[in-house]
């Protein structure tokens, strides 16, 4: 491989020739050889090209960043924005907590590439946009890098979680009011239970979803604030006056989405409280999600031996051994995701308590998971949908067999005849394997006519 | 010791003589010999209490509960609520995860204290309030064990936990403007970095319990919400019409609180994400004072081989075998709060996750952990208002000590000199064991008179 | 209340007249006012008095300590062991990170009860043993604290998980061959498998039981070290030559248990990794009752519209409002158990992180969470095992019934005809509604003889 | 893109014309589109190819499987695990929770590749080597998943988490014999206390990782156990008789670890306590690792504002906007992978509970965070000894000037003049900002000569 010689403040450095970053890069790749290459989400990189190109536009308009050089910046930023230099960040999740190389990545990047692009060759003339004095300028790692965090984090909700989660709750909506009639068993501790409906069930689901959206919601104000403009330690060393408004106003209208610059600075930089507050809510959907996952497999059981009260689509062979088997993989991909998200959530929260002084240096492992659990969410609601709850239908046969059957209609009775009473009834068709009906009348406690009155489980299901 | 016996739908149980609990209680205190006796909250007890009470009011208002027994149950209400009642409800945590005999212990204590209040002996005589039918009247353990969840969880935050954290919060908020002049070194990655204000130190502290603070208040909604009304499974089987917004407007009634009847009671029994919810709050603030309390700590250490910039007082000696040693001890209590507290939001989760159909049956556990955070939190950032925060001063002597040594001051050169030359000037100071200036001038970077104006710590700290 | 005035090095405290501990005790009752009175685990207390009875001892070998102050602790230690003076404890958890006052307390109810013992009145006259210079002799909270952590939680480990989980073990056991031979349908991913036995499906649970109390004896060694002979730092600074593995000896003596010094006692006093390391297993423990209780929960699930495979006892009413339900309630206390140990694993993990240079100052809430999951999970399988494992018995009619229809009794044709027409015999029959071997006949691919023959389900559970 | 037509027993489905992998690759690529392509585990690939090996093998010998066939399975899996056919693995972690599809792809791959090695075309013409009835024979998913994560779970901690630790653990164990006399300060609750020598306190350090590697090999039996033999639901149907060990020492040979079957096949597929076992010790060294580097970045910490006892070395510029700022960056990485650990501990004890009957169906998400998990902490060791431990040097001058300071070598008055004396000492010296010598001897305690000779750091350290 051919190599070019870089320089930073400690010294030079080989780096491959063809690559745009530079020393401080180049040191990182080599110091920092944990789990895979490049592991650095690309959101990440993809939020430092709007910061840095907001920053060059703000910088520019409070004097201290030239026109070209600011156009120069601006450029690369746009081109990695495109996706066309993805190549060029090849660092690791696993760096210095401050993600302070990853930052110089992307200076580096824009600084080399800005310099080709001006007509130069890599490597060759004095380089007329600095990594550190202008594409950093008012800038540090320290207030960089969570801005970065928060961009990406914000677009992951956006772009992700939120539209894949509405996508379903949606389904799951236009179910419950589908099956709003179909009435069944209702079971608590696994047991027989009085009946419900089929769509009230399920628009429990859909309450879950909606108070899990409203949740994710509430952080999202936290997390549109953004620490760019207080550099080192939340002071604001070596900005313009007016800098960090202006530069989060910029970063707002690039992505269009609602950013602005952090009250505090200190917190901003010390703590990642939006970070452990937006996937608290994250977690509480995975909760969510698990529960209704897991509730539509036991439902969907069998197809045989188990409840089978719903029907879910048939997507794969569902056994390298066994011929015909059919399983709710989609539920098991969406409850791995859950149990994924939950110890993310740990991660997140341990490394949120670690902040010592002006910084917390758990930047790269909050952002990595925050991310990883945001897309997750996602794409595993769509995935679950339009692979598994569009296709829900109610096995009637099968609802119809386990509801007549049951010894839970006798709550029916309390109010007419008193719990005790009511218990025996049920009691005795246990132990002789009868009916309510049959017992009931035999004990003397109910009249055929009444009981037929009394317990009907479509009287037993409320308003609907 | 003397018994007397007592029925219910299984058959007959010797219960105390002399305690008012009934058959289920007894049962259930002989079926889950698990951990230390009488473990259920007091405060679900107590919510149970109120609970019971308006459900009385409203049978009766709806025309299914006399007067007489509805007074009758109101009196024991107000018994429990007073405390008089307490050594009456002898379960633990680890029963039914339905709770449903805590709801019986509290039916049955209602329905035999009722009886003896009524002029009769325990144990003689029909009872003219009964546990199931009157006291339990339109409810079920799966909406009364919620409803009682909620009421004590809403009241332990709006009791304990929030006015605890914001009096640490007003604290610390005095402190921030105290000291909002003092400069003193900035640290990041525990290095020495560019300097801020011991002010501006803390106000990131304030900042994180103010987030805290409406994170926690957002999740409010959702917890006020009450299952109470959808009995067995959600569908308010054997209730009258109206009465859940009528029960729910009582409960907030007597306890002062805007609780109100859930939309969806579904959700209410299957899922617990209110308190997913409002527990993943309690969490964030658990981190944001693991942050602070672990800077104080580092910030006072010493007294001469620490840090010690600032004082914090000495409440305790510190050891039984180094004479005089005084420790960060309230911060030790915090931290370890802080840590249980995050332990109980795995919990928490965990449990959140595992409903199956209509019901989740990991009440107990959930409204334990909720309500140990809860008030542990309000205890310890009232323990560590009153015994530390409040007594926290600036070691001045140290911190300009400390402050005029630094390297890091170098960084108001970058705008003047860039970043590499500034570089050069703090690594030979660092080499040399020299100051800033010496190494500034002697390398011909900047003139002595420009050096002591540019570098000026006080005008490092920004706007204050 | 009447007081006395007792003196630390600090200053002069009132203290509760008739109580024995000192000032440093009731500094930290004053300044500690965080949950619970007294919550400080009484095995904790217990655990100092051996060791204070053990450094007497080991003093007075050592020439250190006279015959008389030696007599003197160790009268008050057994009284403390006999279970006397348990109201001279009032400390909490949430207290010093050491557990300073915690010793102290120890040592200054030892140094009070000793002087009253020898005939003096509490708060006056000359102390003859003296509660740092004498109790606490050759000692530190820093090295006694982690070693009564590490004798209280042997001991809980020794005294309730092993005979608990053991308890069950053997009872699944026998269940396991109790049942060998009871051919059942299988089940994966929730849905019909090939067969198996109820015995082998039992024996499962035995292995992970088995693997569990494996893995919690593999730790136990790492448990028996103990700290004490470190003193402050772990140097052992102040102790006589040969104290440390004298006093374990007769620690080890005076309990019975093969505790050993820490060959390395910075480890000791800074980490607790051997905490992290035996509740890691009882985690283990945890993950596994889960699996296990949750099956059975499922498997026992109906009467009627559920698996029901397996009858469970029927211990208490179900339902306060559905007469004659009854829940698999052990299986839901052993659940909730399960979480709360999976919960505290995070609080213990993220305590042993936190160790700070000689020590770590979260031994109380490691220790409090310890000893609440050791004992927990030893409380839950006795219950468990006595009010549900014991009465486990297999519903014949219902096996046969859900077996004889499996459609996955298929898998048995593979070796035979191959999977592909297998799975079109299936699938076939699934659709129909009809057997297997009615399709296998019409399509033409096995004759009846062959059938019966081949899928013959006693056949396919392999050797018992 | 060019397709061909591949076929299930669920029916067609076009396939990229050049991929080797068959149907229900497909289906399953097109099915859960969560997460990034490929996210399955490569070293899960490759355990497979190791055991499809291994079964033809075993079904050759047992007359199963023809010679010719056994010759064409093997063929194909020395080129997987050449890493010739890495790019024929599209499938994601989140799939179904078997593995079902992962083991398929193999199956498929393995059986299309023959193939065309033995002369045909993809996609035309019988295969004389078919995906279920050969390359799978006597396998199901639900026994080669499982045994692929034992064999790769096992490979991780052999190849990249004991060679990574024991690095580390050499290099620290080095530091501390070479340091053994080094005298400096000790630190409890992070103030100042009695002296020890840095080798001392590193010598904690080794301590605590010979512990973690020690429970890290007490889990290995366990891990060691492999599911291959168990089939669909443990019973071993369709597998000639001796299979399962003759398999397992296949395996063993062909790895050269010491695999072996798994005594209870239940066990093995329905739970997956080996891995929860495994990961508990592996997040045990996390711990540990955690408290190391968090101390190594303390003591490092200034250059001059911090503690500065150490040096580290410099390995990058620290800083985008402090010039010749250096940070403790791989301390930064270890803790954030320490983090990381102790949430994926926490996803796989969640899994781990979720088993249910025959089978537990979140083994993909237990594969891939226990792989993470090992992994990275092999790789952040070996990082962290080169880039940091090797490094580590006693800042001697800064290590005497704190220890000299040190009020807290007053404890070695304590055996001479008691406890409370020595604490007037320091407290005075402390008010007074004087030496201990100074006020010992003002106050009449101690003779200048008795307190040279009784206050002697380098007596206080113990023996060496």
């Amino acid at each position: 491989m051919k190599y070019r010689i870089e320089k930073d403040t400690i010294g030079e450095v080989k780096v491959p020739a063809d690559k745009y970053w530079g020393a401080q890069t180049e040191r990182s790749r080599n110091n920092f050889k944990i789990g895979p290459e490049a592991s650095m989400p690309h959101e990440i990189i993809e939020a430092f090209a709007y910061l840095k190109k907001a920053a060059a536009f703000a910088n520019h308009d409070l004097g201290v960043l030239p026109q070209d050089k600011k156009e120069g910046i601006a450029t690369v930023c746009d081109e990695i924005l495109r996706g066309e230099l993805n190549d060029q960040f090849p660092l690791v999740i696993w760096q210095t907590g401050s993600g302070t190389q990853s930052n110089m990545n992307v200076n580096e990047v824009i600084a080399n590439r800005a310099h080709v692009l001006a007509g130069n060759q890599l490597g060759e003339g004095e380089q007329n946009i600095k990594a550190n004095d202008d594409v950093n300028k008012s800038q540090s790692s320290n207030d960089t890098y969570p801005t970065a965090m928060h961009i990406a984090a914000y677009k992951a909700v956006i772009e992700h979680t939120i539209p894949g989660v509405t996508q379903l709750r949606n389904t799951l909506d236009k179910k419950a009011k589908e099956y709003m009639s179909v009435v069944k068993i209702g079971r608590t501790h696994l047991m027989d239970a009085t009946p419900l409906t089929l769509g009230q069930e399920i628009s429990g689901y859909v309450a879950q979803l909606d108070y899990g959206l409203k949740a994710l919601q509430n952080t999202l104000s936290h997390l549109s604030e953004l620490a760019l403009g207080g550099t080192a330690v939340g002071t604001g060393l070596n900005t313009p006056k007016g800098y960090d408004t202006k530069v989060a106003a910029y970063i707002a209208q690039f992505t269009n989405l609602p950013f602005k610059t952090a009250p505090n600075k200190f917190e901003a930089l010390a703590s990642h409280d939006a970070i452990v507050e937006t996937h608290g809510a994250l977690k509480q959907l995975a909760v969510a999600l698990y529960k209704i996952a897991n509730d539509i497999r036991m439902l969907a059981s069998g197809p045989r031996s188990g409840i089978g009260e719903i029907i879910i689509p048939a997507n794969e062979p569902g056994s390298s051994i066994m011929p015909g088997k059919v399983n709710p993989t989609q539920c098991e991909a969406l409850t791995m995701v859950a149990a994924q998200v939950i110890g993310n959530d740990v991660t997140i929260s341990f490394s949120g308590t670690q902040g010592q002084y002006e910084l917390n240096v758990f930047k790269p492992v909050m952002a990595a998971n925050f991310l990883q659990s945001a897309k997750l969410i996602g794409d595993a609601c769509v995935s679950f949908d339009i692979h598994c709850a569009q296709g829900i239908e109610p096995n009637h046969k099968r609802i119809t067999e386990l509801l007549d059957n049951s010894l839970m209609l006798v709550t029916a009775l309390n109010t007419h005849i008193g719990y005790y009473k009511a218990a025996e009834i049920a009691q005795t068709a246990h132990q002789n394997g009868t009916t309510l009906k049959e017992e009931a009348i035999r004990l003397g406690y109910v009249s055929p006519e009444d009981f037929d009155k009394w317990v009907d489980p479509a009287k037993m299901v409320g308003e609907l």
